[in-house]
């Protein structure tokens, strides 16, 4: 007799951080995606379920798909009927888009092997009205080449002590980034990072060093020294969260 | 001696119409495009303005490109500086793009020769939480090509007040349409609507109409039936307002 938790199913999520206090469910406060997702999945299953998510995401920033998974002990079989149902009591800022059985070791947080983060930076003057939830503005001309320059020390394996907010002793700070590519359309600058996993700010600290760059605050070859450093004052400014957008978790 | 409005000026607007009551003043709300423009432009030149619109925009109509007149009896010699001025004062989500001298005839709503009109809809199972405010949703499938056999009835000279909401006695109804177009992209329907002119919801109307086509609601051959009856009640819903935007104004 196995009647608890035998069903892990993990959900691809869309949201609209902005009038979000971020991902993680706090005390009582019921204005975080955590928060809603747990109490709506709870109210479908009739039953309590606890939600992982892949990550924290802060107040104000987005995801294209976040993963989260939970345990429960019914079968739902029809996934595309129980996500109707969620997108019916859901506001119209989140929206689930997947439902997948997974196994029942699988946790969307331990078992991600890499993320896909993207910073939007509005180069517009004036600014673009539509995007000003989504997008850092910069009205001063950045240096896309030796943006692209600095970007290219920063992939691979490295220490990203320097690029942390608040690291935690005893954990490592060692990360590899994949790629990072910026491109421009209709003005929007995308910077895009994919990686093995993120430190606390770290997309927003290496968006802001990027941009310094951008900016000649900073030179291109100056990386390799900052990772050097590991310290966080040598890097440049955690940019704003309503720009960043968590794009995507990859398992294997 | 002529010291009074010896200027004209017409300005470019970009707003997200979302938290505002449209475009037209009304008594003493700030909560309007034209009253929050009147008061910052009044604010810069130091001298109140009346500020005349090409049109008035409902509540949560957005504008890409509205147009707007001014006349004052300050040289703005310096463009680029008023309109930095202007974007520094105003909220995010109203942008003044260009500013530019106009002969003194020039009214922004009885110069005008035509205008582009975009209405947008999502068709994305579930929604795209980031368009919310820019679309209306429509879940089951849409016949494209039966709306746009509907919309190809509409192109030209028309008595068009079966889609006008409250037509004006005395005030003539007819319009010509110029062209219509219904591209997707993304899951985005985008109809885009040009004319010399439009009545009252009129683009709403018209939309809802062929919304009602790509549902088979309606025949598409319905249409000149339609714009014959010359009443309101046989022509489709009037859409909600959040999905249109003003894409630009002609003058010749």
């Amino acid at each position: 007799m196995t009647n608890i938790r035998d069903f892990n199913y993990n959900l691809i999520i869309s949201y609209d951080g902005t009038r979000y206090n971020g991902w993680q469910k706090q005390g009582n406060t019921n204005n975080t995606i955590q928060g809603i997702l747990e109490d709506t999945i709870s109210a479908i299953l009739k039953q309590p379920v606890e939600l992982n998510g892949s990550g924290r995401t802060d107040a104000g920033v987005h995801a294209r798909k976040q993963s989260a998974s939970f345990k429960t002990t019914i079968d739902i079989s029809d996934k595309s009927l129980f996500i109707s149902h969620l997108n019916d009591a859901l506001p119209a800022d989140i929206a689930v888009t997947d439902c997948t059985n997974v196994s029942m070791k699988f946790h969307a947080r331990h078992s991600a092997t890499g993320k896909h983060y993207a910073y939007y930076i509005d180069t517009n003057t004036p600014r673009n009205v539509f995007q000003r939830n989504y997008t850092y503005c910069i009205e001063e001309p950045l240096d896309i080449a030796a943006m692209r320059a600095a970007a290219s020390e920063l992939i691979g394996t490295h220490d990203f002590r320097s690029f942390c907010t608040k690291p935690i002793e005893g954990k490592s700070s060692i990360r590899e980034i994949y790629s990072i590519t910026i491109e421009k359309q209709n003005g929007i600058l995308a910077l895009n990072f994919k990686g093995n996993g993120f430190l606390y700010n770290m997309v927003r600290i290496l968006s802001g060093t990027l941009v310094d760059v951008g900016l000649h605050r900073l030179k291109a070859d100056a990386i390799p020294s900052i990772l050097e450093q590991k310290s966080r004052r040598y890097a440049g400014p955690t940019l704003s969260g309503n720009a960043l957008f968590l794009m995507e978790v990859y398992y294997d």
